[in-house]
């Protein structure tokens, strides 16, 4: 597959090719935030997907895309967070090698993930340019494949697997959520619900890594881009392909800020019971702070994780 | 009914009155959890449960079994937690008022919970003494029906229609272990799998709170009692008619320290993405401590209730 727009046909091959290795996620719904935001609301928990995120979805499509001699020299990637540890999980499915360039300063139970997983961690310095001449350097002494974290047909492919189950699962609702960071999730969401006409997606970003919002108002991906946020997943900024898909096919972008992505996850883990990161939460806080365009529909959210670290509870 | 035991069909019956109102609630698995402790393990989450825990299947029976007029007159108990929100909830179900005496000192969010479903909070002082004067007080002058929190027929009915459809969902299971408090979820969980000859029930107290373990040795309930655990569902003290039935029934009784029960929460948390309360927590706990009980078994859990008080999470 080429790194052009993927096609829902891929993205079914993509299923296809995945299904027997990922979790056919629950939807959940909750009365009680029902009541509070005056919507009908539906969480596909992607938190419950193996290595807890949608991430796995992605980089299983993209390493089980591989043929034989590509495969057997392995992958790489650079990451701080899921994807790393996402790839280095299908990598260990195929019993291919995982090499991840991980930047100084990521959160200790990210890289645990990583090694846990079975892949190889290699440092760098906590810059983009640092991690991308980790990689070519990585890709050049071992042969192996690099596997971009969304800014690629085939985990972009992967990523709409959610949103077609989803939509398998629920095929009455009116508008389909997600989060917003480099794109992938959204990306595959909007190719999956292409062929439902009747749905909008929206993509919900966080106030201090608002890039696509920037950029789509500029018509074009801005440079200028220091993310501030809690929400971790989100920090990443939108590629070429990815932002012309959105341009494409998303309705709407909304931002909401950091107080409101925490409040909105002590909701859902205070009522819901279930443990999702902050960039999960983007989605809930935009129906809260977004009333209007959410009042009495059928609304779709993806909650794409639940990695935080659990280190500073209370007990 | 009488304050007899219960028996199969009255556990049928109790299904019968609250399945309409209740979660049906899903059972999960952990590929990651079993390779941990070495068995197979099953987990019923009473944590997504209405009002966060099992206690509103066996106040919600006590309520809907009540005649028309006693009904009208409400229902009215002492608690400090789960059982008083789940009565208010279950009497504002059928629209008649419920009244909790709570003692002085409860946790602010579960006293919330109870005014949150419509219930009258009743204040006393913070001991067994004024809990059940306050509580004959609120009976002679409303003429309220009291509803023990576990030492009554209906509530341990209720209770066990958790294990009723878990048996359901799950037709082979070796095991069935049980947080225990004050007995009202085991002892109707022995009277689901009473069916079921081939599978064992497990009961487990925390350390801090072992006097099933010790009136089981003494052959009578003892009467000292001053718990101490982390675990603030089963700081209960095990009633007669529970004793009874865990006597007749229940094929262990284990104990687990406040660390393991910490330990395997954030196990829970981390692992499972799911929000659940120390006392839920013990079961997992005693699979890691009592391994050899539990390996290349298949184990049912009954994840009770999912209620902490998240004012303390870092964020």
């Amino acid at each position: 597959m080429e790194n052009a727009i993927p096609t829902i046909a891929d993205l079914k091959a993509a299923h296809e090719r995945i299904a027997h290795y990922v979790h056919r996620t629950p939807i959940l719904t909750s009365r009680r935030l029902d009541e509070l935001t005056g919507a009908q609301l539906f969480f596909k928990c992607e938190n419950f997907q193996h290595t807890g995120a949608f991430k796995f979805r992605g980089a299983l499509n993209a390493v089980l895309s591989l043929d034989d001699s590509s495969a057997k020299r392995g992958v790489a990637t650079h990451s701080s967070g899921n994807h790393g540890a996402a790839l280095a999980c299908a990598a260990g499915l195929r019993g291919i090698p995982a090499h991840v360039v991980v930047p100084r300063g990521a959160v200790a139970s990210k890289v645990a993930a990583i090694e846990g997983f079975g892949g190889t961690v290699h440092w760098c310095e906590p810059n983009q340019a640092a991690r991308e001449k980790g990689l070519a350097e990585l890709v050049e002494s071992t042969g192996a494949e690099p596997i971009p974290p969304y800014n690629d047909a085939r985990i972009i492919a992967g990523q709409g697997t959610a949103a077609l189950e989803f939509l398998d699962q629920r095929d009455n609702l009116d508008l389909l959520v997600t989060p917003l960071g480099g794109g992938g999730l959204i990306s595959g969401s909007a190719i999956a619900a292409g062929e439902s006409p009747s749905i909008d997606v929206f993509g919900v970003e966080p106030d201090g890594a608002a890039d696509t919002c920037a950029s789509l108002e500029a018509g074009r991906i801005i440079d200028e881009f220091h993310p501030d946020t809690i929400a971790d997943g989100l920090r990443a900024k939108v590629g070429p392909l990815t932002f012309e898909i959105i341009r494409q096919r998303v309705a709407r972008v909304m931002t909401v800020d950091d107080a409101a992505i925490i409040a909105a996850m002590r909701q859902i883990w205070r009522i819901m019971k279930i443990v999702v990161e902050p960039s999960s939460a983007t989605v809930l806080a935009a129906v809260f702070e977004h009333r209007d365009a959410f009042r009495d529909r059928k609304v779709g959210l993806i909650i794409s994780g639940g990695n935080v670290d659990l280190d500073h509870l209370p007990w």
